[in-house]
């Protein structure tokens, strides 16, 4: 089955709101295995929306609207898919029992424009809509089906789930089932380089995103059902697996910080943090995750050299000759962050986030970011090019959880210098 | 000038990604007076595409594209657009060096499909991308324009404004004036309740949205040329500040933390985080901002009680008595912050962000928040009912921010009750 999504509303197209639904709407229709090719945004605007229709009734078998269903005189949605698909509205006095009980619940009475939203298709059919006054509709015109759904999300996502969505599923006996594998560590045109080939696959398909520090890759697979989807997708991940290995930390949406809060708890250990340049961004991604108490109970935000000293012990002299962006004072904030907490894996970042601060010698984007765990200090060196502040410290947030997570879970940490919390951590330029 | 939108990319169709390029690029449009009739989402497919373009071309004047720029083998917008604009892709020698200067600078070779990047039109030309390898591409063909921008956020925003927008402004006549007044501490109901009759006016009109921890009235002028455009806004703007005062922190594109830290900045005072239950979130805000160093130099992370004591001084037997989330704990965490680091303002927050964790008298969504300077402690009991964690920490940490915001430009706090710091600071219930 083939699919469009419309959505409608003068608001979309001034960019007054953000478009969320047809993300949701996008989601929903994949999971049922309904190939979506088009998404479009109109106006409220009666022959641009008709023409629109007209177009999508020949290339696709639904047509999935959100918007437009409102008691104001803009709003025709409804009216403008009824004359496309041949259909007259009637008067449902159910629904207008319903509407008036609404307001009356809200202590006002009806307005007479909303008598407009009491009216439902003589052929096709309504769907309660249990959070406002707009009821879903459904159009249907040799095999071709229409479904409007209200605007608010509030409205729509309960609508869905609890009428639409099953009268859908119901028309599919086919089912798509997708895998997200997330990659951390390694840059998209790398990973293409490992695993490019794989791209080219007809059932399963896999395609690549490039996320901010992270890649992910999606495995899709159109089988007779779920559970086959599942294997076909899952026989299809492990050629992923053999090429990229621990550089895959999770899959579909477990984030990195909850795969490191969970390699932390697996392991019994505890982590803390002690950040310069990401101000707090690595310690308020761990504590995103529900239950990191658990692993997580310090962190120092050490963004002056005074704080560095006085918090984590670095010394002042190291912060005098070589500076702060640099790996010694990397591996002391670490060292120092394990030590006043007591944690067992300390992670630290300093660099030089910009947009100004930099020199030819520490360029803005350079990030030097330490984890210790025991006697062991590794460090690495992190330089994001021509990339804003926001990006520097994500991806230097991201690196610094990942190499927690390769600490907790005793895997390597590639592109880091290994060295002993006694010594001097010196990398070579 | 009529404008299309039309955004590439399969995981724009598989929901995996929301759209947010849409949303920014139907305001910039919306800004310049360009009318903008459709959004179109289409994937990666080479005939669906072009298909789209054919039609826009008969429909519009300027198709804006996003997405689809990137060095894979899937990424073909510039390829089909090119084609139906009857133009032919060329190498620029300029570019291919950037891109290999990109890779130097991050210390990594470019892979040959990235060539593909460099590649602009004959008869078109092409707009440089600082933050990316995708540089931005126009076309022309009897009177039709066509831009392609790279599709990461982080790269078309920036190139907008430096690049496209200008060029695009030449073209028009007539403008579009916006103006962006930004409200935190008071919910968007009571906005409405306080300036609702505002927002019924034809020219300038107002306009209401709700964020999360704040509310934005966008105020927007139809005039003969930005001047006049932004003198009937700024008029229009002066009959919401007589009802909202100071609530109104910023405008336009100021963000809360960066209000913060050029109030700061302008009374010459300094800044320390103490935060429990938003783990960072309030630190890593303030060192979004550029130059936050002048205001800001200590953050603890005080997640674990131990470390509230240990790092803040605050009362062991407080914490076991009244418990980590209280008034009495929240103020000794923001007078711990500011007498360790010697800033001049502390502020902390101690609450339950959830989904766990709540209880009868302590619900989920409570949060205590404290802000002191000199003898003076303030302290909020903010409680956000029935949202997510992260709703919750966003809306305690702007709380926070608009506390120290308060304190620095020395603006009553309203919904606080002020301690002398000497004194156990007990709210009653």
């Amino acid at each position: 089955m083939k699919a469009e999504i419309i959505c409608v509303g003068t608001e979309l197209l001034l960019g007054d709101i953000l478009n969320t639904n047809a993300q949701f709407l996008a989601k929903e229709l994949a999971a049922l295995g309904i190939t979506v090719h088009h998404q479009w945004v109109v106006g409220d605007n009666e022959s641009r929306l008709a023409e629109l229709v007209q177009q999508a009734m020949q290339r696709s078998d639904l047509l999935v609207f959100s918007g437009g269903l409102g008691p104001t005189a803009d709003d025709l949605t409804k009216e403008t898919v009824a004359r496309c698909f041949g259909d007259t509205l009637v008067l449902e006095p159910e629904i207008l029992q319903q509407i008036q009980q609404y307001y009356a619940s809200t202590g006002r009475h009806m307005p007479q424009s909303n008598e407009k939203q009491a009216l439902i298709p003589q052929q096709g059919g309504w769907f309660d809509n249990k959070n406002g006054t707009a009821p879903g509709i459904w159009f249907y015109r040799q095999g071709k089906r229409a479904v409007l759904l209200p605007g608010p999300p509030n409205e729509l996502c309960p609508l869905w789930h609890e009428k639409v969505k099953p009268w859908l599923a119901a028309e599919q006996n086919q089912a798509l089932y997708s895998l997200v594998l997330r990659i951390t560590g390694i840059g998209e045109s790398h990973v293409e380089e490992l695993v490019g080939h794989l791209f080219e696959n007809a059932n399963p398909t896999a395609a690549i995103y490039a996320k901010t520090g992270e890649v992910h890759i999606r495995i899709t697979a159109m089988a007779e059902n779920q559970q086959r989807g599942e294997e076909m997708c899952r026989a299809y991940a492990e050629k992923f697996y053999a090429l990229l290995g621990n550089a895959i930390y999770a899959e579909n949406d477990c984030t990195l910080q909850q795969a490191v809060v969970e390699s932390l708890k697996k392991q019994g250990l505890t982590i803390a943090t002690a950040e310069s340049c990401t101000g707090g961004l690595v310690s308020q991604m761990i504590t995103q995750v529900a239950g990191a108490s658990e692993v997580f109970g310090f962190g120092f935000c050490t963004y002056a050299n005074q704080a560095k000293h006085k918090l984590l012990g670095v010394s002042t002299e190291l912060l005098d000759t070589v500076g702060a962006v640099s790996s010694q004072v990397a591996s002391q904030m670490a060292t120092g962050a394990a030590k006043v907490s007591g944690a067992d894996i300390g992670v630290s970042l300093t660099g030089i986030a910009g947009p100004g601060g930099g020199t030819e010698q520490k360029p803005v984007g350079l990030v030097y970011i330490a984890a210790c765990k025991g006697d062991d200090v590794y460090v690495a060196k992190l330089l994001v090019g021509n990339r804003s502040r926001e990006t520097v410290r994500t991806c230097a947030a991201k690196r610094a959880l990942d190499m927690a997570r390769r600490l907790a879970l005793g895997l390597p940490l590639p592109h880091t210098k290994k060295f002993s919390a006694t010594e001097i951590a010196v990398l070579e330029e």
